[in-house]
């Protein structure tokens, strides 16, 4: 039977436990606090922000929406933020992507400060990562983070194994690679160039897609020894409209050891990464 | 014929148009200057000290080697840097490793000013080839760069092609995989932890080997089908006490398309680097 990698448990168990902590921290006179910035009104955006809004809050966590005029000049929008960085009450900073078109030049990870930078995009945290040094004092990406806790808490190891990561981006595919290289796996990180991608899928041990191309990988980029793991980082709208990862579920399940639906797998993971990094920049705060 | 690649005429080359360039400089009254910090007397940090030296005298430049005690204190170390970071004369500074003991704690990427970081350990100027984002504005670590040098001037094409790196280090391995991706090739990043490595050197087009270990790579990592390119990033001394890089060259030369040979293969594509950053930072101080 295919083991189905779903979030749901793990994200209620994890739930129980950041509320402990968020209750901790606010009987110590610490309520950790989400700003998250959101530009004009992108319908997704709108819905990611509002969920992560109601997850803070959801753990006893404190969130404001700055919605933003698209129309805003950049030296207010980098004013708003310059405020937010200088604020000591506030525990933790988002800008939610897309920008629109003016604003979309703006080397965006280093606008909020590393120490606020709880998406994980500041050149210290990336830093981190890729050196493989003092971890624990910097954030590690929350998409990244998500899917290591997922196998994680599914008993799947991670050192030894190959895996092929499909998609080169600054938000998963990057930062994944050298998370997953640090956790002793060895990567290799596909992209539109690669040639041959199925040849590579069938090597590995675990598959991870992050294109954000519907249905792209199907029983074809798959080994057929159900000894694999596929991820799905995908999340698109297929033709009648209705969310889809980048995996062909159906047809992939069977030929596999385990696999993340979607939704319910990879997308949960996420927010709960970004609360993790909110209560680890709060607990900064003070000397707990 | 398998074909040597070899960095002499290379060298030869790039050298030519660097004193060029470096004549242009000094015409407009710019003196490219380095300054490499030696702690100790490392003896291969000597000689390797002594020939970035000589090659920056060579192209035109101006290099001192600030020889410092094995026993200096960390706060006159620290100021040292901080000196030559307001220094309007110096256009770039590097830190010869390994550091003594005392000193090896220090997050050698952050004490150079990332704008005289001709070495590219600086967060900031990683981020840049992390994200490849305004690579132009930073500098690129020096044998990665000196890798691709190596490769294009021997029209080798990168693009599409799949490449095993071995070892995961922060000077070679690391960056040079995200250089390579993106140059669009498809990296696998080999490190101790991997198993079955020759499975996957067999599968690849380009081969790189970045352990240190002497003549580890020999003909059962190779594919025979006499398609496969070499590059040997080793620096080892042999049971001889020869110099030799990681791969057996004699064992592995008659089954491969191209093979980089030890000494005079990537060894001195990595001063040319320094010296093209260098030179490169010497621009930056005017509006060339």
């Amino acid at each position: 039977m295919t083991q189905i990698l779903s979030s749901i448990a793990i994200k209620k168990k994890i739930t129980k436990e950041l509320k402990l902590e968020c209750r901790f921290l606010l009987e110590n006179g610490i309520e950790p606090y989400l700003k998250v910035i959101l530009v004009g009104s992108n319908p997704a955006s709108l819905v990611y922000t509002a969920s992560k809004k109601k997850f803070c809050e959801k753990i006893g966590a404190k969130c404001d929406i700055i919605a933003l005029n698209e129309q805003i000049d950049q030296n207010t929008f980098l004013d708003i933020i310059a405020k937010i960085n200088l604020d000591t009450n506030v525990h933790g900073c988002i800008i939610q992507l897309p920008l629109p078109k003016h604003l979309s030049h703006l080397d965006i990870g280093k606008l909020v400060n590393e120490d606020k930078d709880v998406d994980g995009f500041h050149p210290n945290n990336l830093y981190a990562l890729f050196s493989n040094h003092e971890m624990e004092k910097h954030f590690t990406s929350c998409t990244p983070k998500g899917i290591v806790t997922l196998l994680v808490e599914n008993n799947i190891e991670i050192a030894n194994k190959r895996v092929a990561i499909i998609g080169r981006s600054m938000i998963v595919g990057k930062p994944l690679a050298c998370l997953l290289t640090n956790l002793n796996a060895t990567v290799t990180l596909c992209h539109s160039k690669t040639l041959n991608l199925r040849e590579i899928t069938k090597e590995v041990d675990i598959i991870i897609s992050a294109v954000g191309i519907a249905h792209l990988i199907d029983e074809t980029f798959i080994s057929h020894k159900k000894n694999q793991i596929v991820v799905d980082v995908g999340m698109n709208t297929d033709t009648q409209g209705q969310l889809c990862g980048d995996v062909n579920f159906e047809r992939v399940k069977d030929h596999v050891l385990a696999i993340t639906p979607v939704p319910g797998g990879v997308g949960p993971m996420t927010i709960i990464s970004l609360a993790q990094n909110l209560l680890q920049a709060s607990k900064k705060k003070v000397s707990l």
